[in-house]
């Protein structure tokens, strides 16, 4: 039986492991890096990571490699997201400015990349370095999926469901499955713990969605409608589509640029009731990411998974 | 004794196996992928890649895995880089990002590290993947090192050999060194191919910004002064510096905004002979390319790089 260490511990390794990476004789990216660590965040993806391997009883070195790989791409990719067009103000006085952010943007993000691969020569497997490539893919197709939906105007929920397993669900995937490569791990458990990712990824990124548009404005610290007015579609509007109610498309159609027009289509969606759908879809992608975890025999890692996974389904219901 | 594949042949697996790693279904990044396999270039690297096959009859398997993994990487950066620099073309087509936007541009850069990643879970060697995660770390400290020193205004020979290492010669020696590694040679002769590139990839670039400024505006395809103009120092500016011509520091600090900035340079650089010690460093840099492959037994291959070392000599003198 192996000593438990406390989560706080193992996210230090983690925090600790993550700046040495990051390490650069460059002034303005170690800058950059320094935001990155300080920033902190959640740290979800690598939670996930060190729960895996208590939960596959693994050594705790193969889930801060892991861990450590997967918020890397992680925050290039939010860094890269983060750009703007701004090439009719490159002229202007914010221009140097703005272009300096995208310096920071990108080949900090790019650096990141590279360190990834620094970790994957460094545990030297095949089969997690084919992952990470997979799910850097998915990552970048997702995001250009996105942006070109909203530009040619093609929307349907194979669409949204690839943007959405691309954006959040790869990476969930990734932390996870990246264990049980490292660990080893036979097919049976290897697959049950996938599709508790993928379905948990799912439900985080359409819980996400739901809030943006149908959340609470204090709560949510921004004004909602936000992917609306990106000309965004998500699971909601896409269920109106579905019913062909036109005001919806002319809304979407015109990234929600008339007055009431965010008002307007959350009217529409409680009278057609999408609002329950969506919610109802959270909670079912909930239910079987929980469910891929029965073949587990119960410890505190699998309850831990269990109340993360559930957490998306109460914060919309 | 193997038979000699024709150039052409092997450049065309490359080119097909190129297309084949970019395939994607989604339509944004396919189209972006179709310019850069239709826009070719001179595919230098790969062509290194497959030169060093030869030269130590090496598969040409080999090569072809370490020229898409370089080229993609170098395709990568391109794009990325057109973002930074707001270059208008590049290899004489519209910049991607002005047709499709930052997102689709930047995105479509990480979808090719993507596939490098693919790649090198594919050799499966850790030090062919430890070369790429340095080439690449590499490369982003050069471009932001440009950047930073053009912003900070801090100027020197060391800065502009980490600069230029980074931004040409790194790749050059991940496409030799690529195949020496997954080939298994030898450290001696390893240590003088990778030699070899380094120093070729200096004179490559030291060229490359030497005619900038002082070579001819028609054969170059576009105005002189380019560099200037977004306050870069390059060799032979950096020997005025050296000399304390104070004016040179003006007119690098003002970005050759003045009327006949760019003139006046080019004055001051032929009254101070710094053209003369530019085009010797070049020189220089060319022999010692050649001459660390002395080790080597004459053959086809060498006598080619010898050839491609030489050009960039030939080209300024």
């Amino acid at each position: 039986m192996m000593a438990i260490v406390p989560f706080k511990e193992k996210i230090s390794l983690f925090e600790k492991r993550l700046g040495s990476e990051l390490e650069s004789s460059v002034e303005f990216i170690e800058a950059i890096a320094d935001d990155l660590i300080s920033a902190g965040g959640k740290r979800l993806r690598p939670k996930l990571a060190f729960l895996a391997a208590d939960l596959l009883s693994a050594n705790d070195n193969l889930a801060v490699d892991v861990a450590v790989a997967v918020e890397l791409l992680h925050s290039a990719s939010l860094l890269h997201d983060d750009l703007i067009d701004d090439a009719d103000t490159r002229r202007g006085r914010e221009a140097a400015f703005k272009r300096y952010g995208n310096i920071v943007s990108v080949m900090s993000g790019d650096f990141m990349l590279a360190k990834v691969l620094g970790i994957l020569a460094q545990t030297n497997n095949a089969e997690f370095t084919q992952l990470m490539s997979q799910t850097a893919s998915q990552i970048c197709e997702a995001e250009v999926l996105q942006f070109q939906a909203a530009s040619l105007e093609t929307y349907s929920f194979d669409i949204y469901n690839q943007i959405i397993e691309g954006k959040t669900a790869a990476l969930f995937v990734a932390a996870i499955k990246g264990v049980a490569i490292l660990a080893n791990l036979g097919f049976k458990e290897r697959h049950a713990l996938e599709e508790f990712a993928w379905a948990y990824g799912r439900a985080f990124q359409m819980r996400d969605d739901y809030l943006d548009l149908l959340g609470d404005a204090e709560t949510l610290g921004k004004p909602v409608g936000g992917d609306l007015r990106e000309g965004k579609a998500t699971f909601a509007i896409l269920k109106l589509f579905e019913l062909d109610v036109y005001e919806a498309r002319e809304i979407v159609k015109r990234h929600a640029s008339a007055n009431n027009d965010i008002s307007k289509m959350i009217e529409l969606i409680k009278e057609y009731k999408a609002d329950d759908l969506a919610r109802a879809q959270i909670t079912y992608e909930v239910e079987k990411a929980i469910s891929a975890l029965s073949i587990f025999p119960d410890s505190e890692a699998k309850k831990e998974l269990i109340e993360l996974a559930r957490a998306e389904s109460k914060r919309v219901n």
